[in-house]
């Protein structure tokens, strides 16, 4: 059966290497607002659209960040009708729970930590752990790929708040847009996998900034492989 | 002519004593997502939509915060096509700016006090900064409300980072979800105006919680007052 999948990416330097691998790929037309990017193209027998935040017009920089996610994935469920969501992109990750610049992990929960609400309950919505469901182990150790805890947060620094939550949630990575995707997907009951590619090692002495930019083009080189295998050899979704 | 105005809100109980004030009142049927309740009504000759984030079905607590509020401005801009749209809610206030318990505000600027990004150009848009054009100052002044900016961020608490730039921007206001709805709305280039009443003093020696609670069914009674009167007398939108 043919099957939508929808991706979800932040920056378009991050989605270049798999956009390259899409066959039949051509731009897609929309009115929804002037920096969103939709691409399609298929990979095999899978109709793949992929939604950019793309440049911000009145900054000329990339919409990062969970707001301009969450409206990506929501356009995407509305519209293209997906079988499955996947967030592509990069993250910071924690040496000190096994992380290396260039892995791809397969998230398999995420949370965020810059949501503090000490009132009855609104604490757990705030941080609002959630599980990827997921059984298919087999694809994840052929593919290489790590496995772990992605938690989001609008900044790309870490303030000792931030830290502490994402150290409560034993996390491996953090992002600026996972856990949102995550939510709207997850709202809607369609699945959501998540892939994310180490730019920077955020527990090192090392300017999160500098290592990001210096990283970036060779972490999207290796997301876009695996990517690509990933959803090549995905079955039953 | 007939007027589409759509009113975003966080929390039931803010939105309470505004309902009971609209005629022909009914609860639209929607499938959009199961926390959000959409409402219908009128003011004089206008038509009032108010979309309320909601009950998380899986934390029962309202779905406070910036993301629902993004996707509820967008749900109201794509499907329920306003010449307007209006955020209504509650705000902590500084007293060191003014702010009292009680008072509601027209807010003329927004920005965001937790996207920290330090990159060249990445500054500028995590802050945000956005002007409310309004010109009808004679309303203003004959409502009684105070004028000023109100900073936005996804935790109910000030971290030593949310107040360093909460103070560069010299808010008078702090919430949870303007500056997403302003940033929806503007991208969609619909008119954005805010109306916020104040709950809690950030920088008084109370604990927010405390105040914010002990102050709600006040601050939303007030605020409810005035959205009425400022709908029915705006004219030129």
């Amino acid at each position: 059966m043919k099957k939508n999948i929808c991706i979800i990416m932040a920056m378009k330097s991050e989605a270049e290497p798999f956009l390259t691998q899409l066959k039949n790929f051509e731009k897609v037309n929309h009115n929804y607002h002037e920096s969103l990017e939709i691409y399609k193209g298929f990979l095999e027998e899978k109709t793949v659209h992929v939604l950019i935040a793309g440049k911000s017009p009145s900054f000329n920089v990339d919409c990062i960040g969970t707001l301009p996610a969450a409206l990506s994935t929501f356009i995407a469920l509305r519209d293209f009708n997906p079988d499955l969501i996947i967030n592509a992109g990069t993250a910071g990750g924690f040496s000190s729970r096994g992380a290396k610049i260039g892995d791809v992990y397969f998230v398999t929960s995420t949370s965020f930590h810059d949501r503090r609400v000490p009132l009855p309950g609104f604490q757990e919505y705030g941080v609002h752990h959630a599980n990827i469901n997921f059984d298919n182990k087999a694809l994840i150790q052929d593919l290489g790929l790590k496995t772990g805890h992605l938690s989001t947060g609008d900044s790309l620094d870490m303030s000792l708040e931030d830290k502490k939550i994402i150290e409560d949630n034993q996390s491996n990575l953090k992002d600026m847009e996972g856990a949102a995707i995550s939510w709207v997907a997850q709202t809607y009951k369609v699945p959501i996998y998540l892939l994310k590619s180490v730019t920077d090692i955020v527990d090192s002495e090392r300017v999160t900034q500098e290592e990001f930019l210096e990283n970036l083009d060779m972490a999207s080189r290796n997301l876009s492989e695996k990517l690509v295998l990933f959803i090549r050899k995905l079955t039953n979704f």
